[in-house]
């Protein structure tokens, strides 16, 4: 099994590093830390798994230099404007390749599925919690879990070999049918959290429900609504699930939150942008949606006037 | 004409000023600077009427010490939930004194109203820049225009004393029949631009404007939809009126977020809170409205957990 693992941080450097333990063939592209990674390769610690070297079978600072036939790509960069993904894989797709991407949002399969019509697609979740502390160093924190289906809603064998070979490495990988439906779940939680804990100045979840829980469920409500009109039904208690397991995790810093503090780019197109797009073009109202996104973008802009 | 001004700061120490400019005898209290005004009085340095020393006929540190009948109190402080006032003045209310206030917000008569039933009560509108620089010098560097008008909706013999004295003193000052209307009128800007301002981190008027046009007129649409409500027909172009102004004005830092730079509570309650509570018992949707609240709230909030 060939693997080319795109955006080899904290979460393709981890997940890349699974599939090299299992025994694939595990190339990365690695831009900032592409010296330590070459000489060193990866150290991956992990609260569950230990801690090992992962050394990629090639580390290559650019696309143009990987020569092979990957069996997988494995796209793992942030959803972001200033990242056009087609161009970022395009020279090492192949007529076999599989097109993996472990990313965040929804509504992000179209792009690759146009550019790229007859590949299989295969749409990835990860619910994780890991840090690139250092170059070449991840530290995984917490969960890990997978879930991949197709695109548009099947799974096919490459996909399921992919999942088993996760499984196999220690962490859960589920399939789904339903993989657009699963990233429409993942942003009833995603889009009041992220930017509520970026606009209130860099609260925790658990302070932002205790304080705000209904102006919270009318926000995951809309989600619902747009999910529902784009033909994706979740299930009726998802807000109550939502809310509930929010109180029993411990209070999270999210991961929009974390970039924002690092002046990184967020993801507010693929979680946020997106989704109010989607409502617009299916004419269900999302007025607290399209606030939390209006203010978001305020909130990241570069000022032109001064007093 | 007697007055006392209780929160003697940039605008009630500067319309104090004016007031016995015109041979008013002008009382202050005064918490926070009473030494330095109590010896020096007031230095006001205005862009347009220039420089003076404003001497207050009595400089009380507790409005306990004012013994005398005022004809006018003039209130100006914030309208903030730490303050009552009620308990603020009502030591100093007589049956013959017309209780004045200069304040921000919408339905912030009730309270007054119910607490001194056979008081004249003025509400006041301000639109002035001006600022405490340093204790007992205030610096007033644009505009200064009042309405006053009656509870609830005429303008009496004294109202029109006091605004002819201000329009001596060479400020403009309207009476107004309908000036729950011109609170409501005030509320279409207040509301978007005073909250973006802060939530967005910082940003100027016309930043905000020139990237979310269309969210602030929504925002200034849910207001005028419950100053309709509520009995209040604004006029129909209010809103682009609004917008054209602000885009014409130079760019303009709100008091909001120079409160929440200055660590000190902003008036989120008595422009926002109220707007809101006043479209739900009006059953009026204002999910724009309801949203910047909530994030206000938010963004105010000491956390109660960390990580």
């Amino acid at each position: 099994m060939k693997v080319l693992v795109i955006g080899a941080g904290a979460i393709g450097g981890f997940y890349g590093a699974l599939l090299a333990k299992q025994g694939a063939e595990v190339s990365v592209i690695c831009q900032s830390d592409y010296q330590q990674v070459k000489q060193h390769g990866f150290i991956i610690d992990s609260h569950s798994l230990g801690q090992w070297n992962f050394k990629p079978t090639e580390v290559l600072q650019s696309i143009d230099d990987y020569k092979d036939n990957a069996d997988y790509i494995l796209l793992c960069t942030k959803v972001i404007p200033e990242i056009n993904r087609v161009e970022l894989i395009k020279k090492a797709v192949k007529p076999e390749t599989s097109i993996v991407f472990i990313q965040n949002g929804v509504e992000i399969e179209q792009e690759l599925q146009t550019a790229f019509p007859d590949n299989e697609i295969v749409s990835g979740l990860a619910f994780i919690c890991s840090n690139r502390i250092e170059p070449g160093v991840i530290s995984h924190l917490a969960y890990g879990r997978l879930t991949f289906g197709n695109i548009p809603g099947n799974v096919s064998k490459k996909t399921q070999q992919l999942a088993d070979v996760f499984n196999q490495s220690g962490i859960k990988c589920q399939t789904s049918h339903e993989i657009i439906k699963a990233r429409w779940q993942k942003c009833v939680w995603n889009a009041p959290f992220n930017p509520l804990s970026v606009l209130s100045g860099g609260l925790y979840t658990l302070d932002i429900l205790t304080n705000q829980e209904a102006y919270v469920r009318k926000i995951m409500h809309e989600v619902v609504d747009i999910a529902v009109a784009t033909g994706n039904h979740l299930a009726p208690d998802i807000i109550d699930i939502n809310v509930s397991s929010t109180y029993a995790m411990p209070p999270y810093k999210t991961s929009m939150l974390l970039d924002f503090e690092a002046a990184r780019t967020m993801e507010t197109e693929a979680i946020l942008g997106n989704a109010v797009r989607a409502g617009q073009r299916e004419n269900v109202p999302c007025p607290h949606l399209e606030s939390i996104y209006a203010m978001m973008q305020l909130k990241v802009l570069k000022p032109i006037t001064t007093a």
